[in-house]
Parts: C-alpha cells; sequence; structure tokens
C-alpha cells in the first residue's frame, strides 16, 4: 500500500538519501534557467506570473482573515504593490492543530510522497519564484533563480530525506517474544505511531526567503507537523507563493490546506506572541542575533533552529596561486554585495606580508591586490550587475555608508554607487575593503552586514589562526578560510575549526567559493558555534521534530 | 583498519542493531543471575568485591582531588561507609576536555569499539553491582540484579546503537564532482569530522543509578563526548563502579582515563556551578521536577535530556479477566514499593463501577477488591520482600505516613510495616491505596513518589480518558494503561495518548507490568510529554550530541 506520489517520485528520494549518505555532488532540479529544462514557455509563463501579482490581492483563502497587508519595497525600486491575508495567529494555529490529524494518519511514507510532489511542483514555478526572489531580496537574477528556486528546493528535498530516513526506521509495529524457560514466552504486540510535535513556525529572512525557510518548512511538515510560515516582512511574495502551492496540493489530496499557512503581520508584538504560543512546538529562524536570541530565550515550550549573524573569515598565509586567490576572494565579496550569511568578513593577514607564486607580498601590497582584484571583477557593468544584484535594506546601505566614510577602519577599497540600465532606481552599491590592526577588534568582531569586508593585520600565522578560532567560538561563524601552501598551517587551522566547529575551504582559487553551500555535500553550519544553533540538514535537525507513541497488549 | 574491540563485539552491536530496527525482544545480557550464565563463582565473586569496598576509601585516581566523601545510608540499614574522591569540578572538566582530543582521533568505530569492551566488563561485574544498587536504593535482589546490571547495561547498548548508526551515516570524506557542460567538472575533495559538542554531565537519581544513568552516559560518550558523572547522594557505588571499569578499560587502551570522571559532593551550589559551567555541553539528568526545571531554566550552555516526575495512570472501563487484571496491578503496586518512575499513580474508575467477566463491580467493590488483591499478593512475606524491597528515602516514608493518616484522601488499604528477617533495619512498607472523587485534583494531581496510588472516580469511562489525557498533558506522566473490552474505548484512549504522547498498556493481566519498559522494544519516554523531554533511546537522544566539521579543497 505504498502511497502513490511516495512511489511516482521515489528515484527522486532515493537519490537524495543515496546523497546524503555519500555526500557527493548531486541535485534533483536543474539550476539552469534554461527552457531546454524547464520547457520552451516556462521563462515567460514565470514572468508572467510574476507580474500577475504585482498590485493585487494574493488570495489564499486561509481561515481568521482580518484585512490584507503588503508593502514590500524592491530593493530594484520595482513598483510591487502585492498585498497579502493578515489573518489572526490564533485562527491559523487551531486550524493547523485541527489538520495535523489526519497529517498524521497519512503516515511518514504518504507524507513524504506529497512533500516530493509539493517540491516538484515548486520547481515547475521556478521562473516565478526566482523573480519574487530576485524582486525582494535585490539577488541578481542568476543567483535569485538557482539560490531562489533549485537549490533552495535541493536544501527542501535534503531536510525531507533526512526526515524520511529517520522516520523509516521506526517500524509501524512489532511482535516481542520473550523466552521464559520451560514456561511459554511472553508474547506482546506493539504498535508504534509517529506523531508530530505541534504546530511548527518557520520565520523567513529578508535575503534568502525560499532558500533559508525551506529546511525547516519540509523538516517540520515531513515529520507530521502543521506549519505557519512568517515571512521577512519585505520578502513576503516568495513565501506566499511557496504556500499557496502546499496548500493546493494538500487539497488535491483530499487533505486539509489550513496545515499550511503564511502568517503575515507588521507587529514585532504579533510575531513574538505567535512564535511563544503554547501551541507552537517548533520555532525555525534566520536573522538577527537581536530577535534570534530573543526566541531562544523566551520560546521555551519549542524546540528552537537558529541561524544568526557571524564573523566569516579567512586566513591567508601563503599562496601558489596569488591571482587566482584574488579572483577567488573578488568574486565572494561581490557575489550579492556581500548580503550573504557565508561571505567573508574578516581576512586575517600576517604583519610581514605573505610568500606567493608572484614573490613575497607585504601587508600593504595583499590590500591593495586584492582591492585591485575586485575593482576589476567588477569593471564590465554587466557582470558588475547580474554579480553584485541590489542592495536589500536600508540598514545594509547606511552601514556602507558608516564603512565609507573611514570610522570603521582605513579605506582599501570605497564603495561605489553603480546605475543599473535595466532598473534605474536599483541600489547598488560595490564592496568596501577596510584595513585595521587584529587589536581593533571592536570595527572588524561584530557582523556587518553587507559588503564590508576588514583585512586584519595580525602578528603572524599563528596568531591569525587564533583570532580565527576566537572569532568563531565567540561571535561564531558558517563560513572559514584559509590559504597556505605549508601543511603544518593547514593541519593547525584544520584543528583550529575542529575545537570552533566550523566549516573550512582550504586554498579556494577555482569555480567554488567559500560562501557557496552546495546541498546535500555541504554541511550549512555545525550547530557548534553561536552563528546556528543547528545545520542544514542533518539527523539532529529532523529528529526531534517528531516523537513515537507507541501501544501494547498481549497477544 | 577496524578497531580490534569493534570486531571483537561486532556480534553484540549487529544484535542491538536489528533490534532497534524491528523493536522485537533482544537482550545481550542474561537477565537471569545464574552461575551457570556468569560464571560459578561469580555470585560469590561479586559479593566479596561488594563487601571489600565498605568502609574504605573507592580511590579512582582522578585530578584535583580534595579530600573524601561518602554518607550513603543503606534502607536495608546495613552499614556501608565507602567514602569516595571529591574532586574540584574545574579539573574534572578541564582534564575531560583534554582527553577529549585524542578521543575524538580514535574516531566513531574506535569509540564505539571501546564502549561495548565498557559494556562487556560491566556485565561481568554484575553481581558486585547489584549488590552495590540494592544496598543504596532498596531494590528487592533480582530487580537490583536485572534492573541494575543486565538491563542497564542493554539501556547503555542501545544509546551506543544508536549513535553509531547516527555516526555511521557520516562518511569520513567525499569526492565531489560537479558537470560544467561543456567546460571540466568542479571537482572537490571534502572531509568531515565527527566532534563532540563537549564535557557531557549526566547526574544520577537515587532509585535507578545505573539505569538511568548508563543510556546518557554512553550516549555521550559514543558520540566524543568526556563524561562527568554526578551520582544521588545516596547511590553513588554504582556509578563510582562503573566510572573505574570506564577508565580502566580507557587506559588498557592508551587513552586519558580521565575522559570519564566522578564527581562527588554533598553540595548542591557545586552541582548548580558544574551544570551551568560554560564548558558542559549536555546535561543528562533524572529526578525532581524542581531541580530539573532549575537545570532546563539554567543549563543555557548546554542540550538537557531531562526525565523528571509525572503522574502515571491507568484508565478501567472494563475487563473479561477480572482476577488477572487485579492481579497484575497489584503487582505493579508493589514493585519496589512503587518506586519506579514508571509506577501508576492515579486509577481511573467510573462511578458507575466497571463490567467484568465476574459481573459488574461497583465502584466501591473495585477498590475493596484491588486492596485486597494487593494484600493477597505480599501475604508471604518472601514474596513481600522480594518484591518490596525497602524505602528509598525518608521523604517517602513521610509521604507514606501522610497518605495513611487519610489527609490525602479516604484510606482504602492502609500502609503496613514489614520486618525484614534478613535485614532487620530495613524500611519496608506496603502500598497505600486511597479513593478520592476525580474533582480532589489537588490529591493525585502531583506526583507522590513511593507506594501510594489513588483510586479517582470519574463521572464515567469518557471523562476518564479526557481526565487522563489532561494529566499527562498538564503533568505528564510515563506510562498510562486502560482496561476495557469494548473496542471504542481502546480507539478513544488510543488517540488521548497520541494527543498527549504516552506510552499505553492495553489490558495487561499477564507477566507484563505497565511500569516495565524492556529495552531495544519500548521507548521509555515519548520526549512529548511533561514527565520528559526526550527518550530511551531514539535518534534524538544522540543526534545532537556531536558535530560534523567539513573541510574542502579542489582536487
Amino acid at each position: 500500500m505504498t502511497h502513490p506520489l511516495f512511489e511516482k517520485h521515489r528515484s527522486t528520494l532515493d537519490g537524495a538519501l543515496a546523497a546524503i549518505a555519500t555526500r557527493g555532488y548531486w541535485s534533483a532540479y536543474p539550476e539552469m534557467p534554461s527552457p531546454k529544462l524547464y520547457g520552451e514557455t516556462a521563462p515567460e509563463d514565470g514572468r508572467r506570473a510574476f507580474e500577475a501579482h504585482k498590485g493585487q490581492h494574493f488570495e489564499l483563502g486561509q481561515p481568521g482573515q482580518t484585512g490584507w497587508h503588503g508593502g514590500e519595497i524592491s530593493p530594484y525600486g520595482v513598483e510591487l504593490g502585492t498585498s497579502y491575508p493578515v489573518c489572526t495567529p490564533d485562527a491559523l494555529i487551531e486550524a493547523a492543530q485541527t489538520a495535523m490529524t489526519e497529517w498524521q494518519a497519512v503516515g511518514a511514507q504518504g507524507r513524504t510522497g506529497i512533500c516530493l510532489e509539493i517540491l516538484d511542483r515548486l520547481n515547475k514555478q521556478s521562473f516565478e519564484i526566482a523573480h519574487a526572489v530576485m524582486q525582494t531580496t535585490g539577488q541578481g537574477w542568476m543567483m535569485a533563480f538557482q539560490a531562489g528556486a533549485p537549490h533552495a528546493q535541493d536544501r527542501g528535498l535534503e531536510a525531507l530525506a533526512y526526515a524520511w530516513r529517520e522516520q523509516s526506521f521506526v517500524p509501524a509495529e512489532a511482535h516481542w517474544e520473550k523466552p521464559q524457560g520451560k514456561n511459554p514466552p511472553l508474547v506482546m504486540k506493539k504498535h508504534f505511531e509517529i506523531v508530530g510535535r505541534g504546530v511548527a513556525l518557520v520565520i523567513g529572512c529578508g535575503t534568502f526567503p525560499t532558500w533559508n525557510t525551506y529546511p525547516g518548512l519540509f523538516a517540520a511538515l515531513a515529520t507530521g507537523n502543521g506549519v505557519i510560515v512568517k515571512p521577512h516582512s519585505n520578502a513576503i511574495l516568495p513565501a506566499a507563493i511557496t504556500v499557496r502551492t502546499i496548500r493546493a496540493v494538500l487539497a488535491e489530496n483530499g487533505l486539509d490546506p489550513d496545515l499550511v499557512s503564511l502568517c503575515v503581520t507588521d507587529k514585532r508584538a504579533t510575531t513574538q506572541a505567535l512564535a511563544t504560543h503554547p501551541a507552537i512546538k517548533s520555532v525555525d529562524f534566520t536573522g538577527s542575533n537581536v530577535f534570534g536570541q530573543w526566541l531562544i530565550d523566551n520560546c521555551r515550550q519549542a524546540q528552537v533552529y537558529a541561524e544568526l549573524a557571524g564573523v566569516n573569515n579567512i586566513v591567508i598565509d601563503s599562496t601558489d596561486a596569488y591571482k587566482a586567490t584574488l579572483g577567488n576572494l573578488a568574486f565572494t565579496l561581490s557575489l550579492y554585495s556581500g548580503q550573504m550569511c557565508t561571505t567573508s568578513q574578516a581576512i586575517f593577514v600576517p604583519a610581514g606580508g605573505i610568500d606567493t607564486d608572484e614573490g613575497h607580498k607585504s601587508y600593504d601590497e595583499v590590500c591593495a591586490d586584492l582591492a585591485r582584484a575586485v575593482e576589476r571583477f567588477l569593471s564590465k557593468p554587466e557582470v558588475a550587475h547580474a554579480v553584485l544584484g541590489a542592495i536589500q535594506s536600508n540598514d545594509t546601505l547606511e552601514r556602507i555608508a558608516l564603512a565609507d566614510s573611514g570610522e570603521l577602519g582605513q579605506v582599501v577599497l570605497a564603495s561605489k554607487t553603480l546605475e543599473n540600465p535595466d532598473f534605474p532606481a536599483a541600489r547598488v552599491r560595490t564592496p568596501v575593503l577596510l584595513a585595521c590592526d587584529a587589536a581593533d577588534e571592536r570595527l572588524y568582531m561584530e557582523e556587518r552586514f553587507g559588503p564590508i569586508s576588514f583585512i586584519v593585520k595580525t602578528a603572524d600565522t599563528a596568531a591569525a589562526i587564533a583570532l580565527s578560532e576566537r572569532v568563531v567560538a565567540t561571535h561564531g561563524a558558517l563560513t572559514v578560510g584559509v590559504y597556505s601552501t605549508r601543511q603544518e598551517v593547514l593541519e593547525a587551522m584544520t584543528k583550529a575549526t575542529w575545537r570552533s566547529k566550523v566549516a573550512l575551504s582550504i586554498n579556494l582559487s577555482g569555480g567554488v567559493f567559500v560562501n557557496q553551500s552546495a546541498a546535500f555535500s555541504d554541511y550549512h553550519g555545525t550547530g557548534g558555534n553561536p552563528a546556528a544553533n543547528a545545520a542544514y540538514a542533518d539527523s539532529a535537525f529532523v529528529a526531534n521534530r517528531f516523537r513515537v507513541v507507541q501501544r501494547r497488549y498481549h497477544a
């Protein structure tokens, strides 16, 4: 009695299960926005679907609706004007709780099949979602397509694969027969029911409204929970499209669509009341330390999976590919104007400079060469706009201005304002590079979100490694990097990352970047330093989202 | 390059892995204290080993020792007089942290092999440990042997099997090759290192010093963590023997024994400072709500796995085996004088009575018949002493006296003080049964630990089921039971337990009891109601005790 949707998507699930076991390259959803892969009319259909949302009420048919709310501001200056249903949280919670009973009865296999169908349907909407992501976050088109659609879907599928694997270990029933010597054995029949913990709240962020939302969403949903998605106030549309599709697939399968809903509010207090509601049993969050820590401190009734701020950093000791290293770093610092949670903020360089294949380079030369590399990389406007995108928030614009003023350190490369010919009102800024001394900890040892990086002068390589470890252990990081031609340096850095628990990229000089994290292969976050208390994705990310309730009787 | 101890114990591990997958009956360690199974001299050797601890310093060779502390009082009135090393917590923490580096390097397979060897060695000490458990907890001999030794070892092995399964999913390395169309593929080599979260603290309880300690101990140890065992102040010896054996096996394998240590203190403040120390990353606890909740509220730096108090309960609707049902309940209420965290405290009986194979029985008749069944079961002194054991704490003695006074409800069966001929100073009490109305919630709706049970009169069966659900949801429970000949009642109770998340035993009338939980098959606790935030054992119990740190580079 395999669920038909489980059967339909079995090869996708099997691929994902094999991928999380081997952690080699694998992807279920094509990352190229190509008509050959997505259908000849897909790009235009997706564009039109996106355009059709502009200025409209986004109908979801949710319970408890009291009005409409919108107000997203596009970093590209595009007028969006979509408004979304505002529903009372209590109505959403109650409806989700009611819907959970039949969702539990569907069983792990059925839930997995339906989640696979949802992902497949979201994949078919990739162009529409990509436009929504681009226009709400300021990502460039290619990133918006890849990170917003197929890569986000891969991350959702990854979480789903973990959830299925853990649930599949729980037998539905057992025959328990204990020998009693010469007496008849004790025989019991046992049943094991997987039950969700309760309604899940998934709080999205403003920069990656799908990529950072799908892991928690699918982990919670697959394990039997109703889910309320609370998007960032400026990135609602990608979440709304996602929720509508989920609700449609649920309804098509005879299930109550209110299992999954969208919660839109402009009041922090509403989100706080929702997050601390006794019925909310898990909270997934990506965002600031302030609100994230508030959630951890106050949502005592729930499991909180939080990805917070950090100070990603890189140690440069030496390289045998100086030019390629600078090019790799220039791309990392420029991509989406440094608005990735994985972008490097602090680059530690020994005061005595570094050995390279182009001779010894002083600290000042490294600063100047990296600045030139960024300038060169962004010298063609079409490359610059595709890579940089636009600045997501006014706060980031202000931080850039502050950095440019020299108050945060010596300006090695000033930020420039660019004009995007396609979007004249777009807020485009190039990265700012600052130089400072390791002792100036107040400058670089807090997250300065956006295209702001510090080239930090350290006493030597050993000091740089020790500093990197301390930064990660105390302030957190999702990524660190090291460049060295010396094995002992790589080993010391490796051991430092084991202690501080952060992912390490070594000598990246080609087409892979420290700020990129590949689903099924790279763990995004370790869950072991202050930047995140969970990883995308592993068993720990799913195993505590459901519980097993047994019953037994004499057989 | 399989670790020799992994190879040596592979069949035990394979058996455990198969058992957690099928949840049928399985056990690695014989539960009968038989010389045929444990060796002809094992009983006497074990007795002598136990006797040799009396009045002695229990040497462990731990760092930071400042003195000795003992003072365990045997519920059997036996003079123990063993004292244990008092060491500064900071010294134990620092030594464990240091030892963790090489423990990490041993790898998951090596750690699993060494833990299997430890369990095997503990099994060989079963008689010694059983005497230690009996004399510190007041358990009867058979229970002390079974629950204190082989069943505790099974629970440790079960946690170890989960820990190994989860760790075995993490590949040591991966080859990642991403196609780039007509260009050469991107190729990365990746390494994945399993690292423990940090030093674990395992806080034992006074009634089951090994059974409730081994799951957390082996889960934490196997996943790469150092462990500090903080036993209950009156049940130190079983933990001390365990820790000494672990340290010996570590040393034999060339490892730093300070990875695992015993922390003895008579100051609550010392335990509190230890539990909230920044280096302590997990806390396993079994015990009172007051201290457990304090740990959950204050140990924000650690994962807390807590088994707390609850109000286990049973709904009696009807039965076709009245006599056997009463006999089964009489055993449950008597076993270890009701001092099990799984003993039923509230028995819900409809005001209109119940239908049985011996005709309709009024509420009052059920009360009287259950009282008689307990009396009859305990009428033979040798049975009574073997089953009851002795009362572990003065607090429990006082609670029994309070119940006997009639202040907690109408006394249906008064507790009796028995004289144990083998241990004249033993504190032996028979169970007290009270009758009260469902409305008298203050009487039965908090845990009254010990041989104190309430037969609660409910309006009808539906009210009993609703009350059971509410008690579990609000006060927690590890076990509930139901007796009914009607399918709709069983279904309603089953659904109630899915909502309140508690294990259900149905119509137990034979040789299995609601307060018994079999390793590998029965989940002990669901982790979904206030009685426990984790289950023994499941993936969630182990998966968050380690983290994975990756590194990657161009291949």
